[in-house]
């Protein structure tokens, strides 16, 4: 267990005073969704950057329930803020090129309206009288803030977990304030998991004998119940990899520490010193009000309520979540994503492979790729996306990462004949899009929508880079999240050769596509007939170069005649049949299952 | 949410007495682990069925943290016990067979000696001076029962979760007085997770104002502290799905149920409910001593200390996991079977496939595969184990589930070949074993050890029948477990062109045996090239009969000279090639590469 265990990436890290914090005040009525009002609302907020002339380079950050609005450092003797790694001169979220704001959430604690505020009806803290707050209250205090401000439209919204929850809110309910969304490691509601353990802390702390119905302040505070709520907070914040990593091997050299709780584990003594330092900067009163509104968020449970609930959205989004993230799952983020196709928006996602559980958001651990993703997403937004590459992209006619492609190389025929297959007006998707060579062709053109689907998470990033929506996949894992014909092209370029189960992505490609475009390498091409009858050896198909029988990513392999009898079987219909021979540059009309190296087929069931 | 979710599978379901307990005493001092001892041990059991003649029919049965002495009904008005699915007349744990004895635990509150008993020193209660107990102790005081009981050996201990744990301090530390081990759902030491969780649980009850130091028998008692414990526990023992299936669709139609606690949401009145259950029946010093000897329990970290502490045990070993257990996880059950693999010990392994989480071991759910798989691990214990087959069992030279075993037909050519190859006297492990009928094949022999690996668990459950030592695995992530040149002979057969990293599986066959055994369908085999060359179609192997290209189980397709290639490559000894035309029942001398369709290879590395 090392010294940085025992800071957590989720505290505010100081208690001291925030000497850039700013205040803005409302009077009301300012009326609550739950029918309750408040007076007047004060909201400190931080600000950094600049606000440019158009006043459309502002972003919004959201912080989670125990942040607050020093999201970052402001020079370098200020303290970091709870995003550091990602908000600053240079980072992702670069304060260079964006004004950035971010306010303490109504409820909170540490400058805003919230329980520990005075209540003008009797100059008394609210305490228990505080009224439920929900994330529409806080969205709301927010953008009379951005009013304040005198900012029409933001460029974009940010935040993780319950700011994700708050960056959904905006996007929903506030369409034409936005130009894009953020939303991290979130979900549309917490799982049933995650709000018992929120129902546990708030049990812990009402029923802690100094919470006196809220009414503590100026005496004992129910700081063992807080303690206690907080605990609970950091195992759902870490992952079982991440802790067994800090305090497993040296699980009973618990770390001394001044405590009346428990400290005799490593993991005890760490959970010691989280629980009492958080009751030190946190009011109880505001752990209930904003874990409460955390738990009533609720964009829906089915994907039909989901759907509707994220209709109105106009923005650009991108979505991420964490592998090892256990309290707001994956498949969570997921669901955002699928009622954003339902729904047709442009969407990005990735679930970037990490070990730091939900904390990872915060962390540096993962940075290149989410960061990376926020950056691109961000410069894309830009009214003009600057125009010279990433210098880490590569050129978007090349293909990297993904060893199936059909783009190895520029302008192969076959290449220009799914490019001219494609009627300029259609929508596509393209399965196992690789870094979007294709869709980055046939964005010069007039299609409607344009989508890609691939699992690796660099090209994803590229795909980002270029301004594409792609979202991450696993084709064998079949395509759900979209609705019956809702592109009129599906493409698979020499994928299909690559996936475990056939049928299903074929039926899934013709069931989400109007027409699917599937290319494929022919083992009945002339060559490779050859190498089995005359060599005895296995035949390799060109997409095989550099690879042996035994670590190819190709695990079926079959000829023009053998898909045709599946389609058949299926009862699919071939609309066109194109096959090629791509090492003389030419089309075959002749006995194509034995001239052509390369098919394409043009399909619907 | 049904009726059902407010009754807790891993509760006693009724405060009442257990008329059917019986009471073990004994004078000390008992001398305990930590250094501390116990003037009296009083010990609360209850058993089921008879005690045969020879005593040897005695199974010990370890409950978990909060379950006590009554693992079943003993009778139609008898209230049902913790264990009503497994124990039982008929059950797997057949009390029509077995002498099942289940002792109430050292530092329990329902009946065996406790905090809650009467400190001899002084006629008061023990409370917090009751010493620290630890799993050693209280098997120490079952093994005292199993003397008072006149029991030598017992048939096997079985336990799940904390039982699981007494089970395996069982096997290491009484060797000679057990036959057979069942460990469930457990772990050598719990992870830090784990650990956080009952840290947290321990400090909501030892800082609940109503702890007075442990002292508050005959007083208002920390009910707060010990229902918050509850609560947290029940969100370990469920699974997430398990709780999304629960409480989801209706979440915030909470069931009324009386409680100072919260019941907003669903959730929520489930915890309530459970909580305030709970503080009827248990007492808070039992749960701070039992929950302390969970986490005390270590059986070493690394897998060179895991393999040291389990080199004393001599008996037969069932380890069981299951999938969506996140308290006890599958991967530490796997510890505990590397640790028995790596000493050469008799072990099979399942992890049950499962939506329930923690609790599955004592849920119907999944009781055909893990129930049936206990039954059969008991009856091969007996010292004359039933000799006609299991109902459900099929023909052991017949193969079922396993697509691509061998043994599809009885006496062929390759099935004779490999059982030629092997010397009597060898260590065989076999990879892809399926229903075993290899290894039921050679136990007729005098091999030295046998050993299945199979990723199926209805062909795992076939191999227990057959009392066979099969652990479940996916070979695709390789052999870690298995020591360098731990078996004379490792077997893999028609298995190899089913794996997709045949580079690994095949590094680490001949890294696990001193020689490997491989056979594979030739796709050089004339037929094969002549469906390809002349035909234009996917040659397909007899193997696949029943499959199309785009469906079969083979994802690598290679010939003699491939896999000739491959070895030479590698740097591989091919001892000996056998080349044969099964469809001709023949060896085959001449040009192997087109006229062989199956090829046998004995290598080394």
């Amino acid at each position: 267990m090392s010294e940085e265990d025992f800071s957590s990436s989720d505290s505010v890290r100081s208690a001291k005073e925030l000497p850039y914090a700013q205040t803005f005040k409302f009077e009301g009525p300012f009326e609550l969704e739950r029918g309750d009002s408040l007076p007047e609302v004060t909201v400190v907020y931080e600000t950094y950057g600049e606000l440019n002339e158009r006043r459309d380079n502002a972003i919004l950050v959201c912080h989670a329930l125990s942040g607050d609005s020093h999201v970052a450092a402001h020079d370098e003797d200020d303290d970091p803020g709870w995003w550091e790694a990602v908000v600053g001169p240079g980072k992702p979220i670069d304060t260079d090129r964006y004004f950035v704001v971010c306010p303490n959430v109504l409820g909170g604690c540490r400058g805003s309206t919230g329980p520990n505020s005075a209540n003008p009806a009797n100059g008394q803290p609210y305490g228990r009288d505080f009224p439920v707050v929900t994330v529409g209250d806080i969205v709301g205090v927010q953008a009379r803030l951005v009013d304040h401000l005198g900012i029409d439209q933001l460029l974009a919204v940010v935040g993780g977990s319950l700011g994700g929850q708050m960056t959904i809110h905006w996007a929903t309910q506030y369409p034409d304030r936005i130009a894009g969304a953020i939303a991290v490691a979130t979900s549309p509601r917490l799982t049933s998991q995650g709000l018992a353990f929120d129902v546990i802390g708030r049990n812990a702390i009402l029923r802690d004998p100094n919470f006196a119905n809220g009414q503590y302040y100026g005496q004992e505070s129910p700081t063992v119940g807080l303690a206690i709520a907080r605990m609970l907070g950091h195992i759902t914040y870490l992952s079982r990899e991440a802790m067994t990593q800090k305090f497993d091997a040296d699980r009973l050299r618990a770390r001394h520490v001044p405590s009346e709780f428990e400290t005799k584990f490593s993991v005890g003594s760490y959970l010691a010193y989280q629980g009492d330092r958080f009751v030190e900067r946190f009011d109880a009163n505001s752990y209930l009000t904003i874990s409460m509104a955390l738990d009533l968020f609720d964009m829906g449970e089915t994907p039909e309520k989901l759907a509707e609930s994220f209709a109105p959205s106009t923005c650009r989004w991108l979505v991420l979540s964490f592998s090892s993230d256990w309290l707001f799952p994956p498949f969570q983020s997921q669901q955002i994503v699928d009622a954003l196709i339902a729904n047709d928006k442009p969407v990005s996602y990735c679930n970037v492979q990490s070990d730091c559980g939900h904390d990872a958001f915060l962390l540096e651990n993962e940075i290149a790729i989410y960061g990376e993703m926020m950056r691109a997403f961000l410069l894309n937004l830009e009214p003009s996306p600057p125009q010279s590459p990433h210098p880490d992209s590569v050129d978007p006619t090349e293909s990297v990462h993904v060893l199936t492609s059909i783009f190895h190389r520029r302008h192969r025929l076959d290449y220009q004949t799914i490019l001219e297959l494609l009627p300029p007006d259609a929508s596509v998707l393209d399965l196992g899009c690789g870094n979007g060579g294709l869709s980055y062709q046939l964005r010069q053109r007039e299609h409607d929508r344009l989508m890609g689907v691939e699992l690796d998470e660099w090209a994803i990033l590229e795909c980002i880079r270029r301004g594409l929506d792609v979202v991450q996949a696993d084709l064998n894992q079949g395509l759900d999240n979209f609705a019956d014909g809702q592109f009129d092209f599906v493409v698979l370029s020499r994928t299909l050769q690559t996936v475990t189960d056939v049928e299903r992505v074929l039926a899934e490609m013709l069931r989400v596509g109007k027409r699917g475009i599937v290319t494929f390498p022919n083992l009945g091409f002339r060559q490779l007939r050859r190498q089995l009858a005359e060599d005895g050896r296995a035949p390799r198909v060109e997409a095989e170069e550099g690879f042996k029988w035994y670590n190819t990513p190709n695990v079926r392999f079959f000829t023009i005649a053998d898909f045709d009898e599946l389609c058949e079987d299926k009862g699919y219909t071939v609309h066109k049949r194109i096959a090629l021979n791509t090492q003389q540059d030419r089309l075959i009309e002749d006995d194509p299952n034995t001239n052509a190296d390369i098919a394409i087929a043009v399909l619907s069931r």
